[in-house]
């Protein structure tokens, strides 16, 4: 099965949806090349494929393929851009009450509302991204750029939550709190496909998060 | 300068201090290894220095190094035991107040004080062993050990909290505060060492504890 259709056909018959802009036409193939990359080293190692085969599961030429990414390193890490979803970080952004100095009373709430909206995402998908990132602990050269790649996307949302806050970016809470949010995700998920999978990714993440306020609501230091 | 004198002169003159046990003697020759393992891989890279020099600058031989580590790679991770003082352990374990079910109403104060015991520690090897976690990340092979050795070490540290809470090892809560306070403490190393250190390693340390307490203490969802 292939992910994209380069030849962009038009459907027949019934209602014709919208042509996709460009744009998001471009985005779609780019995330396919990250999905099935991802797909192929879950399968069989990152020096298991070769950049033919990765285009041939795509269903896009070579040549298509170095539109979007430099190497099949970059492919699997995918475009910066296709991390969080545009219109989510843009409700985020928005969300913050008017006519407030410094951190927002709702940034626990706004910060938990990403995350929710993400986890709400096919299911699949996040479980196979997950897949992913496991086999990346036992592929050194994916690790290696891993610990580029992780910090430079921190930095880059850090960025993005302070601007909101109106606070530097080395605001001592922000580190602490996006970074913990971003654990609770994954240990989320991990539980989540460890699990008999009765509850949902949504309330394995917030059951984490209750969790953690209750701990962190005991006292600091003894008496 | 040789840390540790294989020979074992005793002193002459004045007070002899009570001669140290030899399991006493082989930690300190075994933290020995693993501090001039960590100094020269933060000079020289990993591959950088050989064994023999490793041992002329410890001032032990090759024999004794084998004794206690099979690779340079185990020497510069260190022996499991070395990592958290067993004083420090112990007194953790008997700090749970009695008769209690459960997690305890102390567990953050307790642990926050095994951390704190920690960062009073010498600060220039504190700061030397934060070197060496940062060169780490530019070497692949390193790096490969370290997210095996990593997440054993977590998962003893998680069993002896748990089992001093009496809950299971998987307990929602559990890891999600080890693994906050590890981050804080990690944070708080590289914030002190970036800056003009007027502060403390310990306030530094309290100061991001403080903060993500507040943070946490908003509400998880909108109304």
């Amino acid at each position: 099965m292939h992910y994209v259709n380069e030849s962009a056909t038009t459907p027949h018959g019934g209602e014709t949806p919208a042509p996709p802009t460009r744009s998001a036409r471009m985005q779609k193939t780019r995330l396919a090349i990250t999905r099935c990359s991802r797909e192929l080293t879950a399968e069989h190692g990152f020096s298991g494929f070769t950049i033919e085969e990765l285009c041939s599961r795509v269903g896009i030429s070579r040549r298509t393929f170095f539109n979007y990414f430099a190497t099949k390193l970059d492919a699997v890490f995918g475009h910066i851009d296709d991390g969080l979803p545009a219109e989510a970080l843009e409700r985020f952004k928005n969300a913050r009450p008017p006519g407030i100095e410094g951190i927002a009373p709702t940034l626990l709430a706004d910060l938990v509302e990403l995350v929710v909206t993400q986890l709400r995402r096919d299911e699949e998908e996040i479980l196979s991204e997950h897949g992913f990132f496991e086999a990346v602990h036992r592929e050194p050269e994916l690790l290696a750029k891993m610990v580029k790649v992780g910090p430079e996307r921190m930095n880059e949302f850090m960025a993005l939550v302070a601007g909101r806050e109106g606070v530097p970016v080395d605001h001592p809470g922000l580190g602490m709190i996006v970074h913990n949010i971003q654990f609770a995700t994954h240990q989320a998920v991990q539980r989540y496909a460890a699990s008999s999978r009765d509850s949902s990714l949504e309330a394995e993440f917030l059951n984490l998060m209750r969790h953690t306020q209750q701990l962190f609501a005991q006292p600091l230091l003894r008496d």
